[in-house]
């Protein structure tokens, strides 16, 4: 049987705001080196900076029925988020789904598989991130879900959990830790100003993380010539 | 024995810059889903949309040579295919071989292959859909064919036939089919005007296609909560 | 045991620079078709186009704690050269040690694993080669070597080696090679201008070249209608 | 933090071995199509065909410490599943390891990332499905989890769920579906024999599946020759 | 529309028994090297070693409703071609449509696509070559066609076609050219006795087949000692 | 200007016989984790297990014709190490080929390109490690260079180097290295026999290599059940 969940919890829109301007990999580290996805997801334009609630979506192989059924569930400051059952590359998404998508508010979408409609969409300035863009038609012939967990490029999914995409890809943040996630990016992001400065003075990574002593434990020589 | 045919039948040029006017993906589409290149070939740069009728070219792996023979068998409005015998990411064709076509009226190039002088063929303003960006230098030692059949990154095509290539990709338009596809697609197009209208406004795709009833006899379901 | 060696030789100033100039399809051919990196060395930002001494530097999978420790071998108008010790596309570099090999006078990065803040790197305008854009944060608990040779994207590279890098991708020229590629570079491009000049008034490659005769005495065969 | 949980529910025993007798095709398509590992892990030797409890291994790229770790808390009638952290191809897993996970009674490994020692592996047969065969050593230095849920392959995999691997690939049943699984494949498997019989006996899929209507209706058309 | 052609011509079968003996590698030579499916076409035991007359069938991606189409097309001496019609590596055929096959004297499978069961395949002595091997399930909701012309594994495949295959992979012979290869392909085998003899006497390849005067003119230099 | 090169220096047979034993990824461990080619050179049949002294041969894409110049340079005792100067998948090599390196002694090829008429190369039991399979021809126009440093599959060969190759890869080691390296593997090779043993017999790597503190250091916690 097939399901299409119409209540899912989403985080609050100021955290998923303020994940948004952190970016991929700083969220990324700010919780632990986790939740990225598979570094073939490109976007279609860059620049492109977004965060999100997910909505997510199962569709069957070169069949895009399913978002179709997912457009109903959206909701603005949601991202749409497609997975196949199976590795495919077709274009399940181009320039009308994307207008459907914009009228109810969503930010953007990621999809495991290919999409078209390339420069429309960026015209458009709807965001995608994307296994492949290819203009191979889908048929509507068989049911998937929507709003239950998937594995999306390599990464569990939930409904309602924040979706992060930009130039360096796509990470997901569970809904749950969204708040501790983005004052932790904030406590980094803060670290990193005062760094930036003193790296753009000159000063060395080296000496400002004090590596030298640990590297030369490791067994690191330093010589003047080749051997 | 290698053969250049010097003589092929073009389709109407009204036809092939409608063609162009439409796009892979709604030529694809008009034509019943066929005729698509495969994915791996991407324009150097974007935006591009052209089209143009099929100068057909075969190469050994390596060895550019016949490119240079069939430049001379290009007239303006044509796109020039080229194919290696086995798959090859070399830099067969740059800036001086696009200023030859240039200078006899080719549109562009598809290639199943690697170019090079990439940021030169962006300021002429030469599109070029290639599998590869690659320095590496040809010889010239092997001769192949010029404007017979060959299969070019999985399609097969004939010279003479319309090649429609933009954004999303490359797409192949039987010549004889060219006119009643173009027609298609204009009916294709004219129809998604209102929808595009319809779903800006917040039109469900799920109403505007009827979709319900048939997804629901696919037993898909509706929950208020996850199970 | 891991080594830093502190000095290497450079080349002259004046001809990595006129390297640079001529850009790696030119370079490459100029040197007999020999040192390009592989092509899935890809430029994060089109166009760009430079040159530099090589600055090697081996890291672990998923591990770039060596860089930090190559930035300080770094001077005015080197590039950067990384390769793992086994495949890997994590994002080993990003904004602070771009903004730390800034402050040092590096001119660039070519890295065959992956890289990550690629909007603010492009904002910064400092130009990578890379295999991979990836988040993925990497650790720092492995040493390996700075400036002893090694192979980056299937190419040997030396320190002080002259790294031309562009649209088109990468090349490694001898640092006792550099000026003598430099001159031989200089007469192809200046042989090119005539020719280009010729092309673009079409006249064709076929005659400019001389080509007819040993194409027809490889079996090369002009027929007016397909056969 | 990085945790290990030592005590994790396994399904019965009968139960697994029934689904190991099944094979993962039978098994994937007697729980509706679902559960499939990426068609990237293969086999290290064939014929190959086991079910288990899965052990799950987090590793960061190129470090193997953690399945040091894992085999504590092996039991007999376990197959351990082990997943890199970020996508790595090294050898993590060899003789030594496949002795002590032998000594311990468990049935195999699934590795989303390369083995070595192939030879010796065969030769023990300790059956392997890995992304691939390397010799590259790993190091020991970063920690990760044990008997956490983790994605390996595109796969969400559980402590204690049922891991079926066969010369098809490696496939999931979650713990608490197996014997409902192990049931509906029996009943797959038994309606089979009887469809076996008829097809080697000549009767064509069309009618013993009553296809005919069902096509005709698509509009499949028979014609006697070529149009 | 969709359609299947009952009445397709066929070689002569003493023509495809000897091509089958020929193997791969000396057909494809001996019609020119011309006619080789992508090397990604990769046989699921070895050795095999077939010939066939071509029925052809194509199937939309995750579908595989078609090939019970087709085997009702098949007869004594044929091999089944499959080609999806965009990239797909689903489990498209498996033990139960090969004993249907086997039913009818059908030689083995050409697919570029994936298939499973391989290990009943393998036991049942029907030789299959693929694109891959994977379990994934298909639904049965599109048409296609069977017996009309198909590119397949980048090569263009006309029904009654010759198809080879064997552990190289696997090459197409046009129907009209076959009894034409196969002679040649003997006069290819019979020169290559001689030639096997010598060499394997200490005959070098450089005098048996007179290469050093023209390796000498293209500047081959012989020298004692590296430079 | 292309070169070959008649008189390199081997390393003692003594050394080379004793590394075959120890087999890659021993050899690999032994001399620092270096020397391995990259993981997609495969062997055409398992098991195989060999080393000798590498003779170099850089090849032109699609043409084979160093090989033959190579084939005079080998001696018993040698491996052919054949890489095309930019990256290539044709059928370089066949029986014929294999016939004559079989007479002269030699015990291998090891290819970063495909080759053909593995069948017959199997029952003549001459071990092949390559790129791919595939019967694809080749010409005989351009030539390279023989006994000439080069890399191969990423890594860097000299003449005499001593390769190692097995079901697991292949790796080179140094030549003035081979003796120091075969020493540094059979004295980890006598090491293994006792922790083998004890492995085998139930105890635990974690106790074996006392990892526990370093472990818990790191901040690895067990726990009786998943948090």
């Amino acid at each position: 049987m097939s399901l299409v969940v119409r209540n899912i919890p989403r985080a609050e829109p100021g955290v998923v705001d303020a994940l948004a301007g952190f970016g991929v990999s700083t969220v990324h580290e700010a919780q632990g080196r986790k939740g990225l996805l598979a570094g073939h997801l490109r976007p279609i334009y860059r620049p492109a900076k977004i965060a999100g609630s997910a909505v997510t979506c199962s569709v069957a192989p070169g069949d895009n029925w399913m978002i179709h059924v997912a457009v109903e569930q959206c909701r603005p400051g949601d991202i749409l988020v497609v997975a196949p059952t199976s590795p495919c590359e077709d274009g399940y998404f181009g320039d009308l789904l994307a207008t459907s998508l914009m009228a109810r508010g969503v930010r953007g979408l990621v999809i495991d598989a290919g999409v078209r409609d390339v420069a429309v969409l960026t015209e458009m300035g709807f965001p995608v991130w994307s296994r492949a863009i290819f203009a191979q038609g889908t048929v509507k012939e068989t049911v998937g879900d929507v709003n239950l967990p998937l594995v999306c490029a390599g990464a569990l999914i939930h409904p309602g959990d924040v979706i992060v995409a930009d130039d360096d890809g796509v990470c997901v943040v569970r809904r749950a830790e969204a708040a501790t996630v983005a004052q932790a990016a904030a406590r980094r992001e803060a670290n990193e100003v005062d760094k930036r400065a003193q790296l753009a003075a000159g000063v060395l990574g080296l000496d400002l993380y004090n590596m030298r002593d640990r590297l030369a434990a490791k067994g690191l020589t330093w010589v003047d010539e080749a051997p």
